[in-house]
């Protein structure tokens, strides 16, 4: 099975099934994509996959799909690419298992841009927030937008006007990275507006999309993009949400998916942070004032790695972080897997850990990987 | 012993002493307050009391300090007293037992106004912040001062420029009821610019003091003063406090002595708010955006009787709110004392039960206690 006949198969299921498609997905964990698409093309499956299917099984235009996104410098990413968001749709997979209606991995995702998703993903925070922005809020997101890029953290949102389109442009001004999460296709300018910020983000990160090219955005696709956001990232920063915003359906995705669900507090008489202080009241979202509170709250160990950043200044790095930081590079780089292997952490452990001990001054990313930091001053005895 | 004596002995002792006298406080309870004025007079006390007493102990001025006083229609409240805040500090005397250092009951308190500090403190909530509030945090403590007062709880503060002072007009001007606990003498203009609010306040509610007459501040006393505003209150609202605001030693005592404290997140650009956003980020205060809000979170079964609330539209008010509502007088007013006899449920639940049922517009105020509403739509079966 080549992988463009399994790219094939998945950009025709992408425009045949309206995600989430349930039944679909696991018809196609059965029998795979390839015999998966067949089946549909002729209508040979069971009835719940038919539901999901029959409507557009006819339009077969993968080809002619795959072409126009190429055009605007667009791909198909299929959960069988290396650059797959393997880890972080995991939370995707396990809400499905449990009947949550914000899990299910995409059947495939159409990116533009030329980083590898797998990489922008591996540290990676959402800032979302209401269209109807205050100043104070778009002063905020682009703010943290520009600190956590300029942390070397991808910022994910979704090309909204207000919150979502102050955290892309910080994040670009900083020369960082961003991910948009678009509900149309990536070749669609939507909001029209954005037309501009939308055709620069390709260069410093992926607009990524579950709709196939020429898809026009509508209500319930909003709604079932959000999940993507909130799963592609560690944690959710909501900057501001009135009572109706769709921020808060993203702020629920990312608390039953187990991610870090943050809200940025703002003045009590502004409308704009009433959903804000509701998640903060319930308790659902810890408050977050800073870039430096951000990068704390969501390291997947960051309670334990604040602690140890504070401990350097008298003594090494505690427990798993000592293990990943003995296992680093002395003189070139290793990658997280070889760090892995060496130090005996699972992997997702060493991929938080890093950019924590990064943020400790005790190591540094070079081409090839990992390796202690020139500058770090501590020297163990081991 | 008549009243008068206590009184005498325990406003020499409060001048004798400076706040917090542990050991002067052991000696009394041991002596009592007569006998103990007495042999600190002649210098007969054990080592411990002396230290606490010896410097000032042939200062006997208690009869001048109760006509100064009284000329300004202040008083000396004694332990003894009926009016004496016995249940608001409760809360000292078991912190005092635990070795905490914001524990310890007043020797006696210098008050001016006419109102019995006990009742005034049946249902009263702190707002304190920042001398150096913005305009943004002036006018959320006035609202909530308003607020309050209006829905009949006593606002207590420290009379303090910002935040202070406004929510103590905040509640005169709803022509509520508010306590101002000074670090000085109640006969003292401390803030001078606050004369005319300190004239004011005693027609609505209380200057309350642990310093005897002529007593100027310092800045011990404010701390020292600060556990008296959080033990007279259910709990504290920091509206705005800086890095360096003694507000946040409100908020410690507020903590330790078992009340809720609360914070009013706002502006994280702002630095006034930066306390607040600390109190909330690690978990010592709740947010409050409302007096609803505070109003929820004070009740001493707040959660509970939302919940109740709640219920109220389809149906009867549930366990001991219950139980309350049902020994309230139909036609004429219960005090609490004998609902709590007659229900079974015990005195200050049924004191935080009352006002809910209030709000619930199930109870209602009147001269001599508590009955049913009359427009309390709901009628049980029993």
């Amino acid at each position: 099975m080549s992988t463009d006949e399994i790219r094939l198969a998945r950009a025709y299921l992408s425009r045949v099934a309206e995600p989430p498609a349930v039944a679909l997905a696991g018809f196609i964990a059965e029998v795979g994509p390839v015999r998966a698409a067949e089946l549909v093309r002729s209508g040979e499956v069971p009835v719940a996959v038919d539901s999901e299917t029959s409507a557009r099984r006819a339009v077969d235009q993968a080809e002619r799909d795959l072409e126009v996104a190429a055009k605007v410098g667009g791909r198909l990413l299929v959960p069988e690419d290396d650059e797959w968001p393997r880890w972080p749709f995991n939370a995707l997979t396990i809400a499905a298992a449990n009947g949550l209606r914000c899990g299910l991995e995409p059947l495939a995702l159409w990116v533009r841009g030329e980083f590898s998703l797998a990489s922008l993903t591996e540290r990676a925070v959402a800032v979302v927030g209401s269209r109807a922005s205050s100043g104070y809020g778009q002063h905020v997101a682009g703010e943290f937008g520009y600190g956590l890029a300029e942390a070397g953290v991808t910022v994910v949102s979704g090309a909204a006007y207000g919150i979502d389109g102050a955290a892309h442009r910080g994040a670009l001004t900083a020369g960082g990275l961003t991910i948009a999460v678009l509900a149309c296709g990536v070749d669609v300018a939507y909001p029209a507006g954005h037309r501009a910020l939308l055709e620069r983000i390709p260069s410093q990160g992926l607009l990524v999309s579950e709709y196939p090219p020429t898809h026009t955005p509508a209500r319930h696709r909003f709604l079932t993009r959000n999940r993507l956001i909130a799963a592609l990232a560690e944690g959710t920063v909501v900057v501001e949400a009135g009572q109706r915003s769709g921020a808060k359906n993203t702020a629920a995705s990312t608390a039953a998916l187990g991610r870090v669900l943050m809200a940025v507090p703002g003045p009590i008489t502004s409308s704009s942070s009433s959903g804000c202080h509701e998640l903060l009241r319930s308790g659902s979202a810890l408050p977050v004032t800073s870039v430096a509170e951000i990068i704390e709250s969501t390291g997947r160990l960051g309670v334990d790695l604040v602690e140890a950043n504070r401990k350097l200044d008298t003594g090494p790095p505690q427990g798993d972080a000592m293990r990943v930081f003995e296992a680093l590079g002395l003189m070139s780089g290793h990658s997280p897997d070889m760090i892995s292997v060496e130090s005996g952490v699972e992997l997702p452990r060493v991929r938080a850990l890093l950019p924590q001990l990064e943020l400790a001054g005790l190591a540094e990313r070079v081409e090839t990987g990992w390796k202690r930091s020139q500058n770090e001053s501590w020297r163990g005895d081991t």
